[in-house]
Formats: structure tokens, C-alpha cells, sequence
């Protein structure tokens, strides 16, 4: 605990913004929202380039209720990743609020592609992270060293792999901002006794031909993405 | 396989209906959602009693698009659940969508107190069934044998446990109406490769102290929810 933890109890309470844009990956930041939204000292506020609705893909549409003036100093930030970050990663509104709330988080966290954002704004230089298994060679080139950790803690800066990470992440999160006993709780709460039903959730598992068709996929899932976008 | 599953790349699409109401658990339907989603096979639709948008707890907002009578035939119905389930239970706007859906669905599944539902509409009579842990009592007052396991199978019903075994449920679901391959690609895709922080996301391996927190818990959750319900 290197951080003034606010202890259980304490009133202080802390606020937690997601940013949440077009082409956003839902389960990045629902993971770590239902993981948080448990603790009795956090506030999950949603925030974007102004309140209103933001789609995934087209199908689930989820509500901003805050623009990102005005959430200027989040004691936590969650940034998740998802198809949107290739046009949120040139977005300058977007990064200079991302380097401005880091100055003061207490917590500066990712999901998935969210640390190429996080890199995008500058905060990833020389320091090790993680992103989703097909972005390593992305995230290397914005100069950040990429690990196949599923959670990895740079001092106040958090990164978490691929989509279902954010769970583990956010668990992880939560007894840091608490104590281990809360964040168990939270863990039984929302029966967070993972059974996989195949033994392939890392490319390391699931081995290169299962790689190859996911690969493929990714792409093309990419390029139906940047249709849509562009339309 | 015992029905008629469309194969890869046939054409035929299958409609996902995913119900959400006030007071939903987020991460009940979502987790299902991503894998679904991804398949080339499948239309997700979010539906409720009209279009509209619903919170789960006055923080996260969600967008249905569709009204229940829109929806008349899906193929694949998953129920989440949450504190909303309570009052929706005794809906019976919902439970006669539900009963009629349920006689041509080529699947009915539910998450955590999602099969609350599914029994408050005499769906679960006699079958085993499972639902958030906390609940294995009113799931069994309500008709259904309760058990344990984080998926439970009976024909064409599938209910899971609570929360975050939807993504388990999802994923089992997933290989039936396409094949293990592809299955995989997606576990892969959303990297689940969990790496639970603490051993303690079932009651038997929490032990009882932790249940006793957590069912604590749950009950001032519960109690918060009505008040805000009944403003």
C-alpha cells in the first residue's frame, strides 16, 4: 500500500471514471464496474466527449452521464479497450484529459487495448504492460515494454490483458483500495469461481493454429469495425 | 447436439434475446453477450417491456431496442438476473413473454437469479437448476431441484450461478450452436484465462465466515435497492 488508502468506513469517497466510446469492448469495463460498484467507498461515474449514448458495435449502446471536463480529478481512472481505441489513439481531447486526470489519480488503470491509449498519452514510456495478445507488437511501438502478465502494477499505473482480464484486475484493485477481506467478499459476491470450458484463454494454451483462426478473426473483426466507422 | 444446430457459415442467423429491466446485473448478461456476439451466427437484441433505456442500479444504463412484443420468436433467450429480478417476478407482462418464447426456443438459459424467473414462469418445474448462491432456497420454493454446479443442462434450459458464470454458461453455449473450434477462437479472443485473485468464489471454498459477510452483503444491497425501487 504506497498510497493513502482511504480505510473501510472512512466517508472518504473515491470516484472512479470509465471512459466509454464508439467501438468500445462492454466487457472491459463491465468486469471491473461490477467488481467496484460493490465497494461501499466507490462511485463509478461514465464519461466521454460529451453525456449521452455510446455503441459497442452497433448492438449495445451504454450511456455516458458526464463529458470528460467534467470529471477533471477521478481518484481512479479504468480505461477499456475495444476496437474504438484506433481512432480514440489520435484523439487529443481524449489524451490530454487521460494525462491530465493521471497527474492526480490514485490509480491509472487499462483493460485491453486501453493501455495503447494509455501509451498513446505518453504514460506507458519504459514502464512494463500489458494489452490484448494481439496488440504486443502496437503497444512495443508506442514504447512501452510488453509482458504476457494477465495483470501487471507499475507502481500507480495498472494494465490487464485481453476483454475478461479486467476482472482479475479489478479484484486485485479493489483489495488495494480496501483490504483483501472486501475484495473476497466481492469475489463470492459475484461467484467468481472461473471454470473455462477449453484449456486455450492465452495464445500460449490455446497454440498457433488456434492463434492463426483468432488472428484472422481479430482482423477481420477490425475491418468490419473501420467499415462501419467510416461509413 | 439434440436440435436442428445451424452449421458455420450456413446463413441462418439465430436471435439472441437478452431481457433487461431495472435493477439488472450488468455483468449477468454482458459476459454472455461478448461471446455470443462474437459469432457469425447470431443477432443480439436487448429487450424489455418498450425500447428504452434501463439502469441496473442508477449508475450503468443500457439501451433495449426492442419491446417484448417484438419479440416473439427468438431462438436463444438468456435471462440475467439482480435484485430487479424480485419485483419482475411477479410481472406478468414478462413471465407470459417468457412461457410463450420457451415453446419454440432452441435454447432457454438464465444467469445467477436470472432462473428465478425462469421458475417464477413454471419453466423449472422438477428440473435441477442453478442461481446465485445465495438464493438456492427461493429457487427450490419456486419448483426447481437446486444444485451446486456453475452450469446446469436439462434439455434445451441451461441456467448457470452467479454473476460471472455467464461467461462459462456462454461459452458452453456458444459450442453447441456452432462447433468447439469455434468456441475456442472466442475464449481466445476475450482471453479468458482466469487467474482469480483469491481462492474464494463459491461458499465452499469462501468457508462461512466470508458467507456470512457476503450474505450480509447481499441483504443491505438488497434493502438499498427496494427503497430506491419504492421511491
Amino acid at each position: 500500500m504506497d498510497h493513502q488508502q482511504p480505510q473501510w468506513g472512512s466517508g472518504k469517497i473515491l470516484q472512479v471514471a470509465m471512459p466509454i466510446f464508439k467501438g468500445v469492448t462492454t466487457l472491459d469495463f463491465v468486469g471491473p464496474y461490477e467488481v467496484l460498484n460493490c465497494l461501499p467507498n466507490v462511485k463509478v461515474v461514465f464519461v466521454s466527449h460529451s453525456a449521452g449514448l455510446y455503441t459497442d458495435f452497433g448492438t449495445l449502446s451504454i450511456q455516458a452521464t458526464a463529458s470528460f471536463d467534467q470529471v477533471p480529478k477521478p481518484d481512479i481512472v479504468v480505461v477499456p479497450g475495444g476496437i474504438g481505441t484506433l481512432a480514440l489513439m489520435e484523439d487529443e481531447t481524449f489524451l490530454q484529459w487521460l494525462r491530465k486526470v493521471h497527474e492526480t489519480s490514485l490509480y491509472t488503470t487499462s483493460v485491453c487495448t486501453g493501455s495503447l491509449l494509455l501509451a498513446a498519452a505518453g504514460l506507458l514510456n519504459g514502464l512494463e504492460a500489458t494489452t490484448h495478445w494481439s496488440m504486443y507488437d502496437l503497444l512495443a511501438s508506442l514504447g512501452a515494454k510488453p509482458t504476457k502478465d494477465r495483470v501487471v502494477r507499475q507502481g500507480k499505473i495498472i494494465t490487464a490483458a485481453g476483454v475478461s482480464s479486467g476482472i482479475d484486475m479489478a479484484l486485485q484493485l479493489a483489495a488495494l483500495i480496501t483490504d483483501e477481506t472486501t475484495a473476497q467478499v466481492v469475489q463470492l459476491f459475484i461467484e467468481y469461481d472461473p471454470q473455462p470450458p477449453f484449456n486455450c484463454g492465452s495464445p500460449d494454451k490455446a497454440g498457433p493454429e488456434l492463434v492463426a483462426k483468432a488472428t484472422a478473426y481479430v482482423q477481420k473483426q477490425s475491418q468490419r469495425f473501420m467499415d462501419q466507422f467510416n461509413e
